[in-house]
């Protein structure tokens, strides 16, 4: 599979948007894509892995008790049974490659 | 874990170099840093997914019998089994971020 993201992050205006890249037995990768204001509440996976890389704008991650506000280049992961979660706090739009290993 | 990749790529004259950004019994999540000429060569992993993600330069991704010359932005998944490798033939340094689950 090759594909080229640019050409495939979206915004909707109800909540923020996930686009699938890869979904395999063994993880799945997806673009968050969070308008301001939108956000994925944070929360936890007992077995998995999750990474956040991010592409565009500045989204907010929290990893456990922490939080920052990441630019591009930024990038965050959870390990099993950690708290976390992203939201957009800026006025831009922001766009987040994100690694989850297993998928749900 | 928080890190910004831009001040984590490194490149070496003798190899493409690997810099471990993350490392659990379920994935594995590096930076590989090619200079021009260098590669990492052709191989396949019998259970593993392998995700390439072009941060910078124009390297040249094999995935089974195809091979893409692509951008930053673009994205290259090979499923357990099937072939898959990436080089640089350009003429600068390229950086891709590599997700690999589950790890070697």
């Amino acid at each position: 599979m090759f594909a080229d993201i640019r050409k495939l992050k979206q915004f909707k205006a109800e909540k923020m948007t996930k686009v699938g890249l890869v979904d395999s037995p063994r993880m799945f990768c997806d673009l968050y894509c969070l308008l301001p204001g939108q956000e994925q509440r944070v929360h936890a996976h007992a077995d998995s892995d999750k990474v956040y890389y991010v592409l565009e704008g500045a989204p907010t991650i929290v990893i456990g008790d922490e939080e920052r506000r990441l630019a591009p280049g930024g990038i965050a992961h959870a390990a099993p049974g950690i708290r976390h979660g992203v939201r957009n706090d800026s006025d831009t739009g922001a766009v987040c490659l994100v690694f989850m290993t297993p998928g749900p």
